[in-house]
């Protein structure tokens, strides 16, 4: 690890000099090269596959697995849009002239080296490699045992491809080792690594956010609430809820605690209960809301804080803002919330007390995501404070740097 | 300490409304209190004053914990100048409309409740909860036991002055318990402590990085490094240097090594060093180094991996600049570096392949600094990557979040 470690630092080194237009040959290279080599990819990940099967992988890890042409296509369709996006390094964030003449440059530039640690999703070789590219990184690359054979595939196919570039090829690097060992030395890597980044589910996560040394962005869960206020218009509230319930039911930003107004709860349950009805969405409330609208199942102190990823919903009935902001602020994980209201006053105060990363206004928290807010491609969504919060774009993988320019300026 | 967090949570949600008016007003309470009752503060500091002298402090650690009423002023005048400040909250970073109506603004908020982990500098609790305060965080304080009877009289008049403002006096809480124990528990306040920053000695910071779950801000040493280049202008680099090493011994932004080009060490070391002579510098070199100039002592590799923080400075020689950026990178600690030339592609190259939070051109390294980099105030500098890097001022206490405004969207 230590060997690959040395080769990112110089990888590094090397990629500090690089222009925008040569990284973006370089991605359009890996473009086509990956649509080039697709039945070589295709065959490998077959062997995968088959290991997978042998080993008893259910269906869904299994479709997780696969590639076929079309998903190899897909990929490298996303790599000629990150290509097109704009370099997030190099941007004057700052500029200052002192009174002494010294000029002092704030500027962007990338972060340095980046491990990723993955699972069994071999598209994320290719996505998170893009990205650490086009944002000046090298990358170090741990996925799952499940896709090794893949993802060997895919990162020699990238790293033969930027080598004709002339780029350094261990600005790609994939650690073949899967063991537990080689994850866990990455997350020892301090003086080579300068951030690590975990892509998968809340066991993997928490296992990297607790045992690493290295700095971590960590990509959290989401226990996302809306709140249905007294003067919410009852009909769009039932809608946003299911759909930010329904629409996809396995992912962080969907809805899982619905909190609401005891003014309008009478009005207004029965009409979202009807609507997530047709879903089949099991619905957990206390008392005022078992009340309110029938089959209501009671919800226990677990249920407030719980990420079902499923047709279920928790309900909580309050009696004021103040009450609900309290609620929220205490059982949600700080992803995304959003308040049903047409009181102007209500709005302001639930954006500004609320203390999550993305808070809504009459809209559904599914639209928590880079693509949705216009980052052009996501590598994950924060739900730490420091560095980045919220959906993390090609801007997120940069740091910042100080130039200072004088002419023999002392102190 | 939980009681602390709950108080310190409580405290958070009300700075959550607070405006920048009501911030300066509470800021501008405090420096009047703090003048007001400079005797209560040094009647309890001579307290401190005597246990230290019992206890065998020496007279710089004694020197740094003495305050008298000029001191106090001079809190209090620092108070006064974070007031005038420009509030870091609530800026609009970025705004967009997306093509189905919602409008996205990603705006700066504090970061939330903050820690302080800190040694026997009284002044840091004024410093720290001021400049805290002011961008809208709530802090929890642990000084060091040495101070214990400063730090709460310097608390208790703080706390009673944004009480009469109308403030939570829990926006600025003191940790009474100067136990090894208190200082644990705070690294563990997940949930309660949205980041903590270790103010003190490298032992202090680097107990914290290692031990906290709490996301910490890393303020780190310097082993900095000035390269005078083939072309450089020797006087000036002299001038550099001397200024970089001799202007304060003890501070992080001192020069600690020096990187010379064998085409110029013959001219320009024996003019270095007797500048440095004036001073009484101990120069360690390499075998280039002890010949191009007399009085060099030998150095040892851990001397170019040393912070000497004293009047030591380690010489190596290079014979081109790709080898001192190599040199550089692989001993500094990533702080401040500096190449003294006239060679414009040389300077740009340092600048670019440098890996440190700030990069000179013919300038001091003494600079690196918030006053100097005009951000008006510093709770540090940091030397890591990740959210913050170099000099930090108020904006770095905050963080960020995205306020979604819709009229029904769903997606």
């Amino acid at each position: 690890m230590i060997s690959l470690g040395k080769k990112a630092l110089a990888a590094k080194d090397f990629l500090s000099t690089v222009t925008e237009e040569q990284k973006n040959k370089a991605l359009l290279a890996i473009a086509a090269a990956l649509r080039e080599n697709s039945k070589t990819i295709v065959n490998e990940n077959a062997k995968d596959l088959q290991n997978g099967r042998e080993a008893g992988l259910n269906e869904g890890l299994l479709d997780r697995l696969m590639l076929d042409e079309g998903r190899i296509n897909a990929i490298a369709d996303g790599v000629e849009s990150v290509a097109a996006l704009p370099d997030p390094c190099g941007l004057t964030l700052d500029e200052v002239t002192r009174p002494n003449g010294l000029l002092i440059k704030k500027v962007s530039v990338p972060l340095g080296v980046i491990g990723i640690i993955y699972e069994a999703r071999p598209n994320v070789t290719a996505d998170a490699a893009v990205l650490c590219l086009k944002s000046g990184n090298a990358v170090i690359l741990r996925g799952g045992k499940e896709a090794i054979n893949s993802n060997i595939a895919i990162a020699s196919v990238m790293r033969a491809a930027i080598s004709e570039c002339g780029f350094d090829e261990n600005c790609i690097q994939l650690v073949t080792d899967t063991s537990r060992n080689s994850a866990n030395e990455m997350m020892h890597l301090n003086g080579y690594l300068d951030c690590l980044i975990p892509r998968g589910g809340k066991g993997l996560i928490k296992a990297v956010v607790e045992n690493s040394t290295v700095p971590v962005i960590e990509t959290g869960s989401g226990n996302c609430h809306i709140y249905v206020d007294e003067s919410a218009d009852v009909d769009m509230a039932a809608n946003i809820i299911f759909n930010a319930k329904t629409q996809r039911i396995g992912v962080c930003n969907a809805c899982e605690s619905l909190v609401i107004h005891s003014g309008i709860i009478n009005e207004a349950l029965p009409k979202i209960k009807a609507q997530l009805d047709t879903k089949n969405v099991e619905m957990r409330g206390d008392e005022r809301a078992m009340l309110a609208a029938d089959g209501v199942l009671p919800a226990s102190e677990e249920d407030f804080e719980t990420e079902y990823l499923d047709y279920k919903i928790s309900v909580k009935t309050v009696d004021d803002l103040d009450e609900a902001i309290k609620h929220i602020n205490r059982c949600s994980t700080k992803h995304s919330e959003a308040i049903i209201t047409n009181n102007y006053k209500n709005a302001a105060e639930f954006l500004a007390r609320i203390d999550s990363s993305s808070v809504y206004v009459n809209a559904s928290t599914r639209f928590t995501d880079g693509g949705e807010f216009g980052l052009g491609a996501e590598i994950g969504i924060s739900t730490q404070k420091l560095h980045a919060r919220g959906p993390m774009g090609l801007r997120e993988l940069t740091t910042t740097k100080y130039l200072i320019f004088g002419n023999g300026q002392i102190r």
